[in-house]
């Protein structure tokens, strides 16, 4: 089935209507819809499912030893209002490759096995790939089950609503030393195909970033009775961390540094904020700018939230350094296909989480535009398959020998 | 009974576990459980209770005319987070008056009423007085009935499904002429009892105010792969408007100027948000001023938003020009009261809606440290008291006499 045609089945699932494109948060009824999706779609190629500790579904080829396996996959959850395809087109791929092998009666030496990893955006729980990140044991199970999304439940209480056993989530080193090789396909977000006039590109990199989050506390108050001297609102002084996060980055060549989320506590208009909280996204290929970066707009946080007589803490929510992929396996999918171009990502992947336990590569899909994480985001449905017949390539040659 | 007592009975309506104090919004569930506290209350009394066409609670004396009336109350509805006093404590004043009236066997020589305005503080449709302003006709149905709450919900369906006749909703002239006077007692929100070591005051007038909504609008798209240079970032546009804010206020004396309320969209942690919605509240005692500093910010946020290659609008929502209410009430109010200092607010209130239709008076009872719509505002017992015996003196007066 072409990837164009999968990703059709699913374009009204999790649609959100007030901010556009697509709201779908790990375990809320449209990731749900999603996985039946995954599920139907698998049987439909007698692919045998089976929902892992953590959550993250996997369709293995039926009678495979599930040992020394070929994986490969994405993730089915989206950003507050993301595009069609940050996620889902690495799914709809995989499905799409692995017909394309079945289409010319491929035998493969190898299990093979499709993925879809959980909370891959962080944006229900705030820590992002907390799938892939359980299963290396970057993040400890007693961390996860307590994070809390914004109505206050636990990552643990909508596990176990979702038919998860609390005791069992955490670190899988079984089900990694299984895995041979992960690759991943996923959207570009950015614009180095489009520049390049390639459709697939292979990774070199994702650049290492974090998330923080600063609370400034000050004092809510009455916004028509209280004077101007009188007020310690820490709406300006998180208003003045915002402005000073971009100069600062804006200092550190090739670093990003970003305030996408904030909320102002009790968020009325006619109140002075008691609290502002807002999430600090920073990125840099090197792990110590990252580390500059973060402590020059802590300092300055400080100083700022001092002159508004308010306060501010900055707490660190994640952290990955940056991750070069394996280099034996980049060159191999380089020899598959020389065509494509080895480009750095900025962006934050599964792959990125599991690279330090499992050689892992991946494949970018061309994005004419670059956006992503916006109802904007795009792909051509003649690249989509184009991506599809790159993956099943590599999926063919890794599958096909025991190299 | 006291005012303590009545307050106690609906303490644990409407908390907000998440910001702290009462989140209580119109026509929602705690604000409606309020509505059967007042109406239960009333019954105690043995006072006919009556919902008007625009869904304000009015409790009667039996077998009054209903004409030349002499009405007290306030609200129920609150900020998000907000005191316990901010509305409830003039609704218990007014039955605690009324029983220190009965207690004495006062014979009134004019119809009493108490009335509960809904949406006083527009924390659900954002339109503040909202049906106060309704009745007197300062904002049309066909507006008012098109409102939306941060779900979508419109007035109008809201209204209805708390059981109102939409097709009535709006001005009630009839209602006001039988009106003769309004006095709403409210805890102060400021210092001036407290410094003034009073424990009520008389209102000489209320600030005109108004709110105004900032949309800046720039380019959704990925926080790690979009370079600082490549970004529309409406959020950095959106901080640099609140500083702004603040230090243009500071510039015109006796000018408040605030930022509560900033939503940005789609509101992710790794996502350069599309869209920043925020709030102006903004107040002075000369309507000239309030409109020269709103002037000054919308260009300097215009300014700012190009700055940042994006784009704002600035749509005013409410106005309500400086109140200054009836000389000739106030002077008797004083002569009840002569110990009452005259405070003019900065907080809105329907008795500032209702002013230029019928005579109105307002009495503030004492805020030790003057913080409102917050969970740490406060009245103590013996003032709520002292309160409730003030305004059944004012009341007495108002209602023994037809002068």
């Amino acid at each position: 089935m072409s990837v164009s045609g999968l990703l059709r089945d699913i374009e009204d699932v999790g649609r959100d209507t007030t901010r556009g494109g697509y709201s779908r948060f790990v375990f809320d009824s449209s990731e749900m819809a999603l996985r039946e999706w995954f599920t139907a779609e698998a049987s439909r190629r007698s692919l045998e499912v089976e929902v892992d500790r953590n959550g993250a579904l996997w369709a293995w080829r039926p009678g495979s030893s599930m040992t020394d396996a070929v994986v490969t996959g994405s993730h089915l959850d989206s950003v507050p209002g993301g595009g069609a395809f940050d996620g889902p087109l690495g799914i709809a791929s995989s499905f799409a490759a692995l017909d394309l092998l079945d289409a010319r009666g491929f035998a493969a030496r190898r299990p093979l096995a499709i993925v879809a990893f959980p909370e891959e955006e962080g944006a229900r729980f705030g820590v992002a790939c907390l799938g892939s990140r359980l299963m290396t044991g970057a993040i400890s199970p007693e961390k996860a089950l307590n994070l809390r999304d914004s109505e206050g439940t636990t990552f643990g209480e909508a596990a176990v609503r979702a038919g998860l056993d609390a005791s069992l989530i955490g670190a899988d080193h079984e089900r990694l030393r299984r895995t041979a090789a992960f690759v991943e396909l996923h959207v570009e977000q950015g614009r180095g195909l489009a520049d390049l006039d390639q459709p697939v590109a292979m990774a070199s990199s994702i650049l290492g970033h974090g998330r923080w989050r600063l609370s400034v506390t000050g004092e809510g108050n009455h916004a028509g009775s209280t004077l101007m001297r009188d007020r310690r609102d820490p709406m300006v002084a998180a208003a003045g961390i915002v402005v000073a996060v971009q100069e600062i980055a804006r200092r550190f060549d090739g670093a990003r540094a970003t305030v996408g989320r904030l909320v102002p506590v009790p968020g009325g208009t006619n109140v002075i904020a008691s609290r502002v909280d807002l999430w600090l996204d920073a990125r840099h290929p090197d792990d110590a700018v990252t580390a500059a970066v973060v402590r020059e707009i802590g300092d300055r946080a400080a100083e700022i939230a001092l002159g508004q007589g308010c306060h501010v803490t900055l707490t660190e929510e994640s952290y990955g350094g940056t991750v070069h992929f394996d280099a034996r396996l980049r060159d191999r999918v380089g020899a598959v296909l020389p065509q494509a171009p080895l480009l750095a990502t900025g962006a934050g992947h599964d792959a990125g989480a599991l690279a330090s336990h499992v050689p892992t590569a991946m494949l970018f899909t061309r994005n004419p535009t670059g956006v992503s994480h916006s109802p904007e985001e795009f792909v051509e449905a003649a690249d989509a398959e184009e991506g599809a017949v790159a993956l099943a390539a590599v999926l063919e040659d890794l599958l096909g020998s025991d190299a």
